[in-house]
Order: structure tokens, then C-alpha cells, then sequence
């Protein structure tokens, strides 16, 4: 029991953390949307990708911040294997800025080849964020101890099964890639939207919290 | 109402999340200063739109945090909708560094047409910014459940013309860049300027807060 | 004394927004010192003012905050007067990584000229921050009713005092640039190892604040 | 006694700004994470080094944080001496960035001579972390009177002989860089995991703190 009681803590340094980088990582996107020499109504349309990129990294971030709110909101107390995860999903957030550089710069000026990379860049560091978060939900569903209240386990439950849901049209990007390179990022745009909706729907009606 | 109520949430954490994203965009501006590799002093002086473009975006930045500030210093509970204007906000503020870039760009090398292209594309970040506004004091204005005491409401509504009313000046901004290309930069710094003096104005002298 | 009193606030989210601006200030700074392509060590040895601008404006930074930190634990409440001189006070240390970047590249490539152009700007900077934070002490000695103690009134006064003899060596370090280029440098450090003593002295015995 | 007073402060702003750098720091790292041309798979799979180096610098804040936040909720009050050997903490994080761009480079482009020196500069911002914990932890140590609890000492004395250990494979890494340069990258990893490891472990079990 005092093993036990040494890891648990209150997860409030924990989401000031996180809120911290998913802001950082949200703000830097922007040093990808370069300044063009000349001609720059021509050049800043050519450049649609880059703005698309941006958008859909922009509304993940806003996305995953979101959901951690609510997820935390939930949480009493947290242990190490839970920061562990955290770290992992931060990892994968802070690590975004990097494949959508890439796809935008791949739908710009790469190749097919480059592009497919590009989309697997994505999807795997999508799948590091997923991944985590998989850890986190699916781990507090068997912890009540860790939660405020009992019908918590039953949301954390729903919310592990919604992760994993989301990885379907990450898995089914790399494949769209090699048929129509512009698809995934379509694809990615739609799984944030999908899942600024599901965040606005409450799933328990009686888990009700201020 | 079970409904209702598992969509309120104190606002703490949205307001950490945004004050980090204004923080973030505030400071990454500095990045487009760059430095000159000879002749400092003439070429220092040649880029002064890039010092007027930083300082107007600094002062939009810090004056969109102020009354954000205030705004959620009147708010007792926020819901879904709330969340996601306020996430269209932190969207236009963390692309203000990319407009503001391409006007001081134009203006040091441009020609009239990338002037006038670059001070659209700051119109419209600006524009993202004041329909987020827009969409949070005017929903708040019609829920008095949802703010500190009743004569907020009075607070919002006044706040909502209020920001309609800079739309002008941004759309004046257009038309203005045809005539004069500085003309736009020398709007957006007085519009900053009149909203920091707007800010220091009490509105309603009962609704006072300490 | 209604508009008195709307125009109140404590200083907490004003301290957060600071305590942010602070950090990426002193972070970006990083992005300066870059990576040679070749013969690494002769070229890092040769690039030593990036290395002591680096620690320089790093040193201002936390002595900024450290002071920014002991001033606010003195305050109680806040006006928007005071609002708009911290974020003058910001302004100053968001744009601190550019002359630092000035200063570094002037004393590795630049020639005298420049040199002495690095440091002026530097020290319109440092003067920026130094006004902002005259204004600061200078008005809440004279505003007994936003400070925590009766006390703090004296140490308002004794503060303003010291913040207007650090801006004699800032304007002795322009003349200073012209004799020899580094001495400013050198100065610049000197300061801050100066304030960071200060801070460590305790002023007034009888204030104790735990 | 009123000196020693005056000197003391409960570190939640320490902890608030900390924070912001581990987290500012880790995100930019991304910004080393370059955008290739062209053959994106054979580019990103031949620039292997610089992801290993980014994960090795993310896992070090991280683990940095984790530590960090562990120590802290330990701390009751601190003086201006734990302030400012926290800020030598900072400064050593806010560098990390540099000497890791710096290994990837000279582990992708670089001679031995310069993977030695690059070694050697990941070494000595890592010594400037260590020797700035060792300050903490071991001031600590002594001084019960700041502590939460009288069983924290004993930790504190546990932790500074932790971080001196530390210290030994940072040294080794240098003579390892002379024979095999991809050595002190696995080592650099190999700290960090077992750094986390050492966090997940108990080590007094009367010491636990929900």
C-alpha cells in the first residue's frame, strides 16, 4: 500500500505541462507558411496544401487538447504509468509540426513516392498520439480508485473503444496515398471534425460534472 | 438539463490554453527581425515597415489578451460551443505572425499587388479573430446562466457592437492599400491603439469586479 | 469611485501571461546559436560573442522574471495603468532575442559601424524594459491601496530608484562601442550579475513576506 | 531571522515558469527536423541520427520534468540560492536544443573531430543540468526547515547521489566518442530510460505523498 500510495498525485502539474506544449507545438505550425519572393497572390494560392496542412494540424492539436481536458477533467489521481503515457501522447503532439511540413511540402512540389512517405510520416506519429491515449483511457477504465466518480470507468471505456476507432482511417491513409495523394489530407481534416462533434455530444447523461 | 449540464465547465483551463497560445504568438514575431549582413543602420532604417508590422501585431496580440482577460473575468461557466469559438480565436491569433510577415515583406520589396494581396490576407486573419469574438460575446449576451451576474449580459452585448464596429476599419483596409499601400498599417495600429483606450473605459459603472 | 473600482483586478493572470512571455523569450534565444558545417570546434571557439550574448540576454531574462516575481508578490491588486506598463515591459523582452542576435553577429562579421549600431539597439531595448518597469514602481509607490503591506510602499520607492540607476549604464555602453566593441558585452553581463545579487539582498527587514 | 525570512517563498511560480521552458524546449526540438527536397525515404531513412538524437533530447526534458515536479512536491519554501541554481537548471534545458542539433549534424555530415566536439558540447550543457540538480537536492538536503516533511531529507540526500551518477556515463561519453561516435547517442538514451525507470521506483515507502 505505501508503494502504491508513493505514485499517485494530483494531475494538475501534469495538464499545465501538456497545455503548455500543446500551445507551443499549435503556434510553431505557422513557421511552415513561408513569405513568397514575388507574385504572391499566384504563389500563395499554389501554395493550398501548405494552408490545408495547417488547418488540419491546427484543428488535431485543438482536437487533442480538448479531449485531454475532458478526459482529466475525470481524473483524481494519476500514477507514473500514466505521466509515462502522457509523455508519449506529448511526444506525438509535439512531434506534428514535423509530418505536416512534410505532406504540405510533398502535395507542393514531391513526387507520388514522396507523398505516400509523407502520408506514413503522418500516420505513424498519429498513431504514437493514438497510441498513448489508447494507454491513458484504457488503463483509467480499470482504475476506478483513480477517478472521480464510479460511472467515470464506463466513460473512460467508451472513450479507449473511440480511440481505437480513429486509428481505422489512419491505417486506411497509406493505401488511399498511393490512389489519390490529396485523399489523407481530406481524410485527416474530416477525423478532426468527426471528432470536435463527438466531443460536443455527451455520451453518459448521468456523469454529469460542472 | 442533464444534458445541459454535462456540457458547463469552469473556464480556467481555457483561459491557461489561450494566455499560452497569445504568449507563444506574441514572441514568435520576433523571429521575422531579421539581422542585416552589412550596413546595419541603412538597412536597419529601410526595413521599418518590418518594425511598424511587428509592433501593430504585438500590440493586436497583447490587446486581444487584455480583453480576453476581461471578457472571461465576467464568465462563470462555459460550454462546448464556447470552447470551440474560443479555439477559432486562438486559430487567427497563432496565424497573425504569417500576415503580418507578408505586409512587412510587401512593403519593404513588393509591388502594389502584393501589397494590397498581403493586407487582404491580414484582413482576413483579423477578420477569423473578430468573428470568433463575435460568436463568444454574442452567444454569452443571450446567457445570463452562464455569466458571473446579470448586468454581464449588458457587458456582453455592448462588447459584441463593439467588435462589429472594428470590422469596419479591416474591411476600410482593402480599398485603402489600392490608394496607399502604408495606409492599412497606420489602420491597424490605430485600431490597436483606440481598443487599448476602449479597454481602459468603464463601461457600465455597477458592474463593477475587483 | 465605481470607475476606481471597475478598473481593479488581482494580478494573477497578468503574472501567468508574463511568467509564459518570459519563458519562450529565453528559449527562442537558442535558435541563434547555430550549427557549422565544418571543423566544428574552431568555429564554435571562434563564434564566442553568439555564446556570451546567448548568456547575457538569458541572465537579463531571468533576472527580469526573478524581480518580476518579487515586485508582483508586493501587489494586491491591479489597474489597467499598470496592465499596459507590463506589457510595455513585455514588448521589451519579447524583442530582446533580436539585438542579441544584432550584437553577436556584429561582433563575429560586422564592422565597427555596426557594432556600435548592435549596442544602440540593445540598449533602446534595454531602456524599453527599464521605462516599463520605472513605471511600474514608480506609480505603485505612490498607490498605497494596490499593495499588500504599508511596507511595500518603501520598497516601490527603493526599487525605482535602482531601476534608474541600471539605465546609466546602458547609456554609458553606446560611447563605450565606439572605444572598444566588446566592452559592451561585457557591461551588459556585469548588470545582470549585479541585479541578480540585488535581488538576493534583502531591503527592508521588517517586510518579510513568506 | 526576519533575513532569512524575507528570503523565503513558496515556489509555485518557480514551478509555473520551469515548466514553460521543459516545455518550450522540448517542442522546438521539432524545428531540427528538416523538410528534404526530394527521395524523401532514402533522406529521412539516411537522417536516422537526427531522430535519435531528438528522441534522446525530448526523453532527457521529459525525464528532467518528471524529476523535477517529484522534487518539488517535496519543497514547502525556497530561498533566493534554490531560485537561482533552478535558473542554471533552465539555462542548461533552454541550451539542450543546440549541442542535439549539433550531435545529428556531425553524426549525418561531420568527421570524427567533429562528433567528439559535438559530444563533448551535449556533455558539458548536460554537467551545467546535473551540477545546477546537485545545488538543489543537495542544499536541500540540509535544510529540513524547507522541506514538506522531515523523511524528505533522506530523499533529497538519495537524489543528489543519484545525479552525481549520472554524472559518470556524461564523462565516459567523451573517451567513447574518440572510438565509436554513435556510442554516446545510445549511452544518452540509455540514462534517460533508466532515469525513468529510477522514477517509476519507490524509494523510501514512508515517504509517500498522495
Amino acid at each position: 500500500m505505501p508503494r502504491l500510495r508513493q505514485r499517485l498525485r494530483t494531475p494538475l502539474r501534469t495538464e499545465s505541462f501538456s497545455d503548455a506544449v500543446f500551445a507551443i507545438s499549435a503556434t510553431l505550425l505557422v513557421l511552415d507558411l513561408g513569405v513568397p519572393r514575388d507574385h504572391y497572390l499566384t504563389r500563395i494560392l499554389a501554395d493550398w496544401p501548405g494552408f490545408v496542412a495547417y488547418l488540419a494540424a491546427f484543428l488535431t492539436i485543438a482536437s487533442i487538447w480538448l479531449h485531454h481536458h475532458t478526459l482529466f477533467s475525470r481524473v483524481r489521481l494519476i500514477d507514473v504509468g500514466l505521466v509515462v503515457a502522457n509523455l508519449g501522447l506529448l511526444l506525438g503532439v509535439a512531434l506534428l509540426p514535423w509530418p505536416t511540413a512534410l505532406l504540405a511540402a510533398s502535395l507542393r512540389d514531391g513526387d507520388r513516392d514522396d507523398q505516400v512517405v509523407a502520408v506514413a510520416a503522418y500516420g505513424i506519429v498519429s498513431l504514437v498520439v493514438a497510441g498513448s491515449w489508447a494507454v491513458l483511457s484504457g488503463r483509467l477504465s480499470h482504475r476506478p480508485d483513480l477517478l472521480q466518480s464510479t460511472t467515470d470507468e464506463l466513460w473512460m471505456r467508451s472513450n479507449f473503444r473511440t480511440v481505437l476507432g480513429t486509428t481505422l482511417p489512419v491505417l486506411a491513409a497509406v493505401p488511399l496515398a498511393i490512389v489519390a495523394p490529396v485523399g489523407p489530407l481530406g481524410l485527416f481534416l474530416a477525423v478532426q471534425i468527426f471528432f470536435l462533434v463527438i466531443s460536443a455530444r455527451p455520451t453518459e447523461p448521468d456523469t454529469d460534472r460542472a
